[in-house]
């Protein structure tokens, strides 16, 4: 067996055999088979595709290809939670304290931002001195006795993916359906839940851009949860704008709190109540409906922040001392009308830019820099009034690069629906 | 400008500017564009084709990324001949003779043997002491002299494609015309002829495995050649055999020297006279049934093999030690019948694999074995009469994969023709 005649087959679009997909990983991981041999190949699976079989049998090896977590010593059902990544996502933020405070167990790994989209890990350590990086048994420890816990993956968890996603990174091989279903769920299966609840976006800030290819990455992904008896869920969400009003670390962490305290934007808060009632209802086996009813409370009762509190402090962070900039811009509109549209994935490259996310790997984060949205798709907005808020500080950003980003016109747009359908 | 978003320009079908084109061609030479890059970008060319514009542009890049080589110290008109490879295709040892013979200067620049494809380069090596690094001046020097030169490539002759094409050829980004278009145009152009004959191999010894591909590859190589203002003609001829009945390096240099002789197997023949004929007709501006007539009288008046002889004397070479393995095994058909088809392809890779091409760039060559075939397409074989001679030395080869290459049948199919048609 050889990488060029496997290359070779999937460039004539035929189908691998289990034989050549293992090849081609595990050659891959030792370093067997190059680089630019392995771009060549996931450019012609992003150009030809893949079949479902092939689709499984490369999870398969993925997952293969390391360590997986054991989270039985975690009492009930464990429902992991991902997002395929948006503009302003915090959902993990609220969502795992919130869960927690119904009394399901959320043992997250997260991991770091990437692109033009936002990392939870980031997130969180804006918060002074919180602490990610924990091992697993203090990590499941923490589970144990507080519901929750959210650290940076540890461990040799699924290294095929790690090589194959900082290459297709570098390489234009990111969009495909293939690609992304067995990067996702060969992690997701790898990290031990029971169960799984995915949010697959869907906009122009997103990876799909339209509905039709995000139900095909969670049909797909639905099949390979089932295939190792692991109930999945996709919620299929809009991202043609970012979701909330913050965007930046310390900013969406102020948001969160916002949520967990009963009051924060209503797309945010819709999404966390639609994924939050599905984990609910998969690990305590009740209707989403009462399920709801029980988060809706504990946003109310206090529960939901209180057990965020109970998270910072067990992983040492301060409360009282979220990295915020303090040098803040206010961009006014230039003309009167109707927001129609937000241009989401230019949005979240100029937040990146601002030093709130990474070009490279090794650049560091500006925790305090971000947007703060002052109106969003179907708002009306006068001349002169705010659309924005910038916090900045050591990188600029251009004002008309940012003004660009909203298209506003005499007539109002119908709203888009946030939840578009749910797969399963 | 960066070469991610020029790599997802092109996955997305897009058409490339000129910009973008230099861009990818020129930073991948300088070596900031990465291997891993360059090959996702091709193999999205590959799958995603090129506009004939990008394909002009992507030539003239390539030509311009090295020197160029000037010929005009020789007088008349210059014509080069190329072929896009095929199994037992030695028509360049013969063709720079005979040309030469009438009156025709032949300054040609050859390249080593490639994948299943001998080059001509390795099998004037089978002529001890033959000289093939020799330089420029010296070069047209010869030519001048005697009017014939076949020497290896020299100087930093189109850099762009020497570092594309040794990526290609591992990351099964071969098969594809705007590659191939651009590839043997680039190196025909900075090589200095006047005119460009070129014969591009059909079937299922070749890199074009049908009639359509292949035209559609000569019409952009005619059109590049047009915006050059160098007259460009392709001969497509049919590659579902080997050319001739010698397969080796040193085989081929004695069968080259039967046809100089008069003598020869017709389809190398006929092949030879065609292109030559075309040569002949375009530097001398007569038409090519008088040149073809020429021809004709110098293979049978001893003067094309006079040339050849004064070819190898100045080169270096001693006539008289042609290297050839001692060792010879006949193989004999297992049935009666037609020889219905040859899989030349494997015929290539067996000899090949015998030592007389390389697997890796460092291989050393068996200049002394191959094959004699004994029966081709078209002919009647009897049970235990002998198929082939195979010529070995180091290297062994499996019978049954020789036979196998065989398709022998009770009836007869029709013959295929060996000049399909002519593109200019």
């Amino acid at each position: 067996m050889n990488i060029v005649d496997i290359i070779n087959k999937k460039r004539l679009n035929n189908i691998l055999t289990n034989e050549e997909i293992c090849y081609a990983v595990n050659e891959y991981v030792k370093g067997n088979v190059k680089d630019y041999q392995m771009s060549s190949l996931l450019m012609a699976i992003v150009l030809n595709g893949m079949t479902d079989d092939e689709i499984f049998v490369l999870t398969d090896v993925m997952l293969n290809s390391g360590d997986r977590i054991d989270l039985s010593s975690i009492n009930g059902i464990k429902v992991d939670k991902h997002s395929t990544g948006g503009v302003g996502d915090k959902t993990t933020l609220i969502l795992g304290p919130l869960v927690a405070s119904a009394g399901v167990s959320f043992a997250k790994m997260s991991g770091r931002g990437l692109g033009h989209t936002g990392g939870t890990i980031d997130k969180l350590e804006s918060i002074n001195n919180f602490e990610v990086s924990i091992d697993i048994d203090k990590f499941i420890k923490q589970v144990n006795e507080i519901g929750l816990s959210i650290v940076s993956q540890t461990g040799n968890l699924v290294p095929a993916d790690k090589k194959l996603y900082a290459l297709r990174d570098v390489t234009g091989t990111v969009s495909s359906i293939p690609l992304i279903a067995s990067s996702i769920m060969s992690k997701k299966l790898a990290s031990g839940a029971d169960k799984i609840v995915i949010d697959v976006k869907v906009g122009n800030g997103a990876l799909m851009p339209d509905i039709d290819s995000a139900r095909r990455l969670a049909q797909i992904m639905v099949k390979i949860g089932n295939k190792y008896n692991k109930e999945t869920i996709c919620v299929l969400t809009n991202m043609n704008e970012p979701l909330g009003n913050n965007i930046g670390n310390g900013l969406e962490v102020i948001e969160s709190i916002d949520v967990l305290k009963g009051n924060g934007p209503a797309d945010l808060k819709e999404l966390v109540l639609t994924l939050g009632s599905i984990m609910v209802s998969l690990a305590k086996n009740i209707s989403p409906k009462e399920a709801e009813a029980l988060l809706l409370e504990n946003l109310s009762n206090g529960k939901a922040y209180n057990k965020f509190l109970e998270l910072v402090k067990y992983q040492n962070g301060d409360i009282n001392n979220i990295i915020l900039s303090d040098k803040i811009v206010s961009i006014k509109s230039s003309k009167t009308g109707f927001v129609n549209s937000i241009n989401t994935l230019k949005i979240g490259e100029l937040v990146r830019n601002l030093g709130a996310g990474r070009i490279n790997k090794d650049d560091v984060i500006d925790y305090g820099v971000g947007f703060v949205l002052n109106k969003k798709v179907g708002d009306y907005v006068l001349e002169n009034e705010e659309l924005l808020k910038v916090y900045i500080k050591n990188k600029d950003v251009s004002i008309v690069d940012i003004i660009n980003c909203f298209e506003i016109s005499e007539h109002a747009k119908e709203k888009e629906k946030l939840i578009y359908e749910i797969v399963r």
